[in-house]
């Protein structure tokens, strides 16, 4: 399973809510997958002074306080005032009963506990956004205190590798695509993560192309953006991203690979790939201009439309009328 | 529009029924599109004689017609045996009136004519599979000689791009493919033109892979079996070609861009893709290796499923007599 | 030595007639190599079964036999057909004594016996068509039933590596080659493997190219077609394939490295080549495209001749009569 | 010669402050370099309309009010805030006389103009940071409506390509790149456009790595941050970017070019270097990954220091007192 | 035709022998292809103070003259004396009767003529080293003085493109690439520039080889000892460079394009062949690497020989002696 | 410490002169550096017949001595004869009292001693011109017969990686890459190896270009004439070798990596460089063309000059009197 956990470094002053990962061990421990981020550095420093971290973990909030803890701000900034500026202030916290830190009021779930200093467990096989099974590894564990909820809570899980999975992760890192791309081209137009891409690996950019190499900064300022990325596609404006049929017709009819394609090996990429190295996290990346080239007349690469004559038009409104169609 | 065109050279002792694309040009005459294949030559054969080929040109007719009109089996042999063999021998030929030629009897509408040996026009623009608009080009016309139809006949057009347009031209493709494929992996389990691609450019191709490198060597034979092919991907079997999502995950999570690509640059492909050098008709191939490395245990390339316990079927099996599903 | 080995599989319901590698290990049993193609599966299908399976061994055969044995029709093909058909009906078959099997009358000598499904032995080190010895490996054992032979029989062997080896590996793939090649260029004119490849890593094809892709396209296919090849040199219908300075005259004087060669690594090639990855059955293919460039005039590349005038003709003539040439 | 260009569009909403090259024509005119940036936009939004728009041009002025009309902050934000920040609130700005724009006080010369919808000029041929000739272009122009200066002012002139041209245009850049490459990897420790790169062309960036692919990742969000950007070298955080020498032993000692380089072709760069397509604006651009590799170790990388002992250092030290050395 | 040409500049202090091209175009004059080497800067130091150059033409003259006025020995050197060192100093030279100039005393026919400053001719088309036509060229013109011969002289031609035409011109450059790779290998034991290559493109180059890299190093050193050279294979020093069969039998078994290929191109190549870009003298080259890697056994590369027995070497003794063979 | 140490080899009638590493091991040993080249060979030869080597070390000689003694003749010429050269005959010998050996005679310090044929000792770590630790060896073992030296002798020590190392070592590679590309271009204007490269691994050369491929050609002579290069920068004759940011500006104005980069993979390098594989002594090495393109205007690569007027060299005239500048 997996809920928003909020910690408080009294020492760094410094709060942080974020979702974990967590497997259930037995009645009163769970352990937790913790990658090198903000958490993580939190509990390291508490490590480091051999102290456990005391944690809240909330299950069934609002999708305002979720998409804020998979969200990626600074390292300091509380992500609950995120959430409480896209609920227009109306996120209410309460304070947890048997451990230093706060829960959003309207929780189903609350678990209050602490992370470990020392112990750690092996967490795993479990599922990931790719859909295959994650490698095994030691983990901190979470020592519950106190559970507390809604009477007739609903549990709230997220399915590991569901779209709403994808989209909790991936909808962060396209807004940084789009911010990136947007100081190297004119105009950005769209950004998709694909789902088949796990919302991680796949993104599709449609930009507008205002001199021949554009297509190709996008690529690298996408590639930058989101580390983890390892295909980008870059399209023009009139491709649709959420239409892959398009965007496979853009690189049917306007992609050269001698000319368009740019690959880079043995850079860092997610550990989520299993055909990457997983232990040095390498990877090749791929970028795909799929923009028009613009040495040759725009026309060539336009969707011919089926041109329309009075009669034509005449015939389709008497249909029209005659099957009462709007 | 576009018609299954029979005509016959007495001197090569050789029938041929292929479908062409046709323009209207006025009440008496058409532009006929004819790309160096076999009525070309039967064509050529004429012209050197000065003298005009009779065809009859059938619109309307069985699938099964369109489809033998559609394949493409070395010059000489006669389409109509093979739409014979598929409708298992009850195809009806009638002779023409005014040529010397046959159309299936049941054709909706037979135009009978003469493809002239020294008259050209301008045919084009027209829309192609790609849903681009081809060239214009100089192209022979077709003299009409007389017209016969059904009464109340339908007329069957094929729209240029439609599905139904991509379909006749790949179909006979992925035969090829498939074919080709097979002589160099130990088995072919899918072979699919993408509509994307035009269901010409696109093709993805699953196999059970036994050696490392089997995936390449598919690749190999699946360019040289189509030359209009411009990308193709190979899968393992669990992935099933016409799901896109599926093969896009497989690209995904098993392939490695600096080990499992191929790119051969200035090569022949086809003359209706616009990123190409049309006018040399030379493109940029590439070929995607998405089947899973044999050097890394094979579990990990493999989609998670949800286990199931007693308990868990126990639930569903009450919900479903609950809702009362079959 | 080796031998034209006829088996049966009445459950398959199938005949074989294949060329294979024995070594003698005493004197009723031979080690067999078997490649995973045809023989290998009647065996294997025999293994399943725990049942040897009956064969017949002829040496000293008809070329025609020879010839046949050494192609590779579809499974289910009986070869003796093919050998049949190339003698116009005149291949005389006859029963063995102790086992069901068939072989050629008026083979010097005939040994009769089984593929043992259990029994296997160390084969080699023997020498393979590139003249360097083949890895070890463990293979079945015929056990000997009986051996008949003519009188003052010759025995025929096939020296491992010589030409007479070479031919008969190879010719059939010379055949396959042309057919892949055609079915993509306007011409194929001639299709060599050559003796220093071992009659079967290396290809030298001419075609008649018509467009400026062509050379590309023949050398995928020639990869595609014999997937074993290892280099393939593609030249124009004026060079002779069989004479190996003119190839290299064309590679001089058409070829350049930057636009006109094909590198595929990590493909599956043979395992006979020493140079490869051979547990892994991995090899880097070279195409080289030495036809001539369509965007320069055609004469720079051909070779000059002696231009003749009437009156060297004369002084040829009388000096021809003078030293009384033919 | 160059200005500080204050201008103001009241139908935007919107106030600049940006520098610009300005070539004295004759007494009441001059040439303005406009790049398609802010002040650009302000124009072309005044051309749209057929109205002049009203500037003030400052020659002489506090460093801040450079450095902050040299940064890039968003469209709309006015530089003057940023000078008034760095000078802590002490920047005093004065209205000009004839034209409703604002200039710093304290400014040596202040020149009032409007820069005319309409006329334009040939610009050129001057210098630019690499010390080359940039091209001719038609720019418009600015009509001088007044001019006041202090008494004995000096005229402050960035001379073209040198030291003070290249650090006013390059230190906005490095720390884009700063910012760029801080998101990708564990720390950055220095970021250097180098004096022989123009401050504009060439990077140094040194990192701390923490994962083999780090130092590409470097390179790739490096390249993205600052797009004029052609060669970028990432070297560890013991090498100083300020030090060229190191820079070249890193590269000399760390760095193997099949593994460490990559090399994106056809990709927009900087207008202003002379080997790339200017035309189409197309460059090449280069990153060289000299950070030591993971899988050896540290020790083989590090510089060697003389090792000291006690006889040494005692030897040293009274040398020193010997010599009155502090 | 051909003849050996002897030049002194008093002014330059120098004396040169060498070989030309030469097109008789009338009775007195005939034109002369100079390439921008020895007798061309002589001809240019004339042409500057507006003076002819006298020079003798011999024409059938003792090979060691051929060979050395086909050498390169540095500027100034006279290469009548590396001649007369062939000849253990038996060389006599004969002083010209109307030009200043010498020739061998025993030249089957002397033209003395001078090489006019200021007029030129169209040369050519005439056949070059590759059996190709080269381009036509304006070039200076020979005025013949006056022409002595022996009685029943012996006109020596070098036909064009023949095996002596390519063995003058190849033999020194064979002698430059020895020295040039005996520097960077431990061995050299066989230099030979193909007659396919025209004596002049492709090299086979056979060393001993200590390291891995060495085949690699010898490539670098052939390309760079010859710079017209194409084309350049290294073999280890078991092949014979003169064997086609075994050079090409290495590339199969001891070369893998991925790893032993080296190509370069947009390099200065010669002039002389047609695929390359003739204008800018630019080409690509190709090294291959055909020497046996290192870090597999030694033995996988090796022929297999027939071993042999003492009964059959018993056997071939008796049969020796049977037939009689010596 | 270093010594320059002579040997003289009866046996192979050979002298020979150059400089190794020497650890004092104890007070009657020393270990010496051997690479495998002339003393090296002369110590196998004696070791073959189990005899010790005699030899005489000198420290503090004539800077003529080192530099003959580091450079690198043919095997067999004595490099005392080459100092003797470089000191006009003035070099006096010493013969040795207790060893068969040499030595200047004004040596501030002789140590006469053998190389022992069996006895060997752990060498290292020290520190190479790379300025990091070498690798430990086991090397031969110098037995100290006799020390002679000068009263208040000065012990001279090369300290490793200083730049008395490096130049000593690199100034005869810097000759023979001088010579190696003054055979493939017009001219050579400037040499170097520089300090960051360790006097050996890079190279700056600067030429003056005829044809357009003149700088491939120039890389390719100066990888091939000093083996152990790795990197090498080719400018044009305007920019000065010794001018590191030249060198800089020169690739950033007129090089593009697509078209002007060589790299050559896995050839041999220096044993030095840690990033390369030092067992297998494999490097990357690579070649930057970064002389000016000739299909573009040559103006445009040019530095741009101050324009002068005579009012502004007045006005300098006038400051220098005032100044009273010489």
């Amino acid at each position: 399973t997996s809920g928003v956990i909020y910690a408080r470094s009294s020492k760094l002053g410094v709060e942080n809510v974020s979702i974990h990962r967590l497997q259930v061990l037995d009645d009163s421990t769970l352990a937790i997958r913790l990658v090198p981020r903000h958490l993580y550095k939190l509990w390291m420093a508490h490590k480091m002074e051999k102290k456990d971290l005391e944690v809240s973990i909330s299950v069934g909030v609002h999708p305002a306080v979720h998409l804020a803890a998979a969200s990626s701000p600074p390292f300091g900034v509380n992500e609950f005032h995120i959430a409480n500026s896209l609920l227009a202030g109306e996120l209410k916290l309460a304070k947890c009963l048997k451990v230093d830190a706060y829960a959003p009021a309207e929780a189903e779930l609350i678990i209050e506990g602490v992370i470990s200093w020392e112990r750690e467990a092996l967490e795993g096989p479990l599922v990931d956004i790719l859909g295959t099974y994650d490698v095994q590894r030691m983990q901190p564990i979470v020592e519950v205190k106190a559970v507390t909820h809604r009477k007739d809570y609903v549990y709230q899980a997220i399915v590991p590798s569901s779209v709403e999975h994808k989209l909790l992760m991936g909808l962060p890192r396209e807004a940084l695509i789009w911010e990136a791309v947007s100081k190297v081209v004119p105009e950005v137009y769209g950004v998709r993560l694909t789902m088949a891409g796990g919302g991680w690996l796949h993104a599709v950019v449609s930009i507008r192309k205002q001199r021949e190499g554009d297509g190709k900064n996008a690529l690298l300022a996408a590639l930058a953006a989101h580390p983890s990325l390892k295909h980008v596609v870059v399209v023009d404006e009139d491709i649709d991203v959420y239409d892959s049929e398009a965007v496979e017709w853009a690189i049917a009819t306007r992609f050269q690979a001698d000319r368009d394609l740019i690959v880079v090996k043995d850079v860092r990429g997610s550990t989520l790939d299993p055909s990457s190295d997983q232990e040095r996290v390498l990877t090749s990346k791929v970028g795909v201009d799929a923009t028009k080239p613009m040495d040759k007349p725009k026309e060539k690469f336009e969707p011919a439309t089926i041109p329309s004559t009075s009669r034509v038009e005449g015939l389709i409104e008497s249909l029209r009328k005659r099957l009462a169609i709007r």
